[in-house]
């Protein structure tokens, strides 16, 4: 149990991944040694190839393997809709809901003037560039319901006013929810139910 | 988000890992393409090198980076202790806990007529091979306080009988308890009061 020791070298590295502590990194480790033929080569080679090849898209700020993401270079998907989420975390949960066939534009975080974290660092700038290059016709927020985002929301509604028409996720979004954590169901509602800002 | 997708392969693997389940993997995936430099490529190059190099001692069963542990290894631990665990994270609980100098043997889990798990799958014979070729004066019963567990330590002691002292940890495991949960205190305070099996 040297600190030298690969062993002990990846159960800290594995500690401070979000949701696993130290006890929890030293189970990850053993079980990944214990299945090292089906897992623990698998994975170290998935995440070789990730580290090699993931990237932001340069369009929307979605997560894939090449400079513009599939969602971006799919024709099918430039209907005009565009839907504006604080998190990639969040487009993933909107794609898992399978109910919104338009483009994405990430965030990366929301507004806060504590922190610093004003429009260039959210890639608005690059948002309103895109009303024009792909001749969006509604912005939808589905920010998160939360202080923060939602201020974020009136700010974005704000600079889009008169441009394109805004709307924003409406009824099935808990008070405080983030998107990340409602079941598909919700997210369906609320996408369906969407109203104007 | 296809299933060819690096990053989609990456998470179903992740959430295959003990505590991680397919929303803690998404979350641990999007931390680490974000933390590529400080934390994807070493924890990627981590595991490339455990994949490599762990294994299994011959002697103990403690997972190390060669065929004999350092702990089997180092002659200061050959004070004639020799303490039975049912697992490597029992080891390194009580390697934790800084108060057993001696050697460990790692059953590998414990004797269960219902899963077929005999004497010969849990190292029983090494352990008998192991009382002469290393002076073995004591054998330290350290499995876990279940049943499964002191039914294992009883067929051990009697095993044992007559050829060497055998105790067991006493005093602060809890009934059911395991010892992987257990404070560095309990385990210490069971060790130093150790009673004869
Ligand atoms: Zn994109
Ligand atoms: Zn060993």
């Amino acid at each position: 149990m040297k600190d030298t020791d690969p062993i002990d070298t990846l159960i800290g590295l594995m500690a401070r991944l979000p949701g696993l502590g130290p006890r929890s990194a030293r189970r990850a480790v053993l079980h990944l040694i214990r299945k090292r033929g089906p897992l623990l080569q698998p994975l170290s080679e998935a995440m070789t190839e990730v580290a090699r090849t993931a990237r932001e898209c340069l369009n929307c700020g979605n997560v894939s393997t090449s400079d513009i993401c599939p969602i971006c270079t799919d024709e099918g998907r430039g209907n005009g809709l565009l839907c504006v989420v604080e998190d990639v975390a969040d487009l993933w949960a909107m794609e898992r809901a399978q109910v919104f066939r338009g483009r994405y534009h990430v965030l990366g975080g929301t507004l806060s003037a504590l922190d610093g974290v004003g429009p260039d660092e959210l890639r608005i700038p690059r948002l309103m560039d895109r009303l024009g290059a792909e001749n969006v016709t509604e912005v939808i927020l589905a920010l998160n319901a939360t202080i923060d985002g939602q201020t974020t929301a009136h700010y974005i509604a704000d600079q889009l006013e008169g441009r394109v028409s805004v709307s924003s996720l409406a009824q099935g979004v808990p008070i405080g929810g983030e998107l990340d954590y409602l079941d598909d169901g919700t997210i369906t509602a609320a996408l369906n139910a969407r109203k104007r800002f």
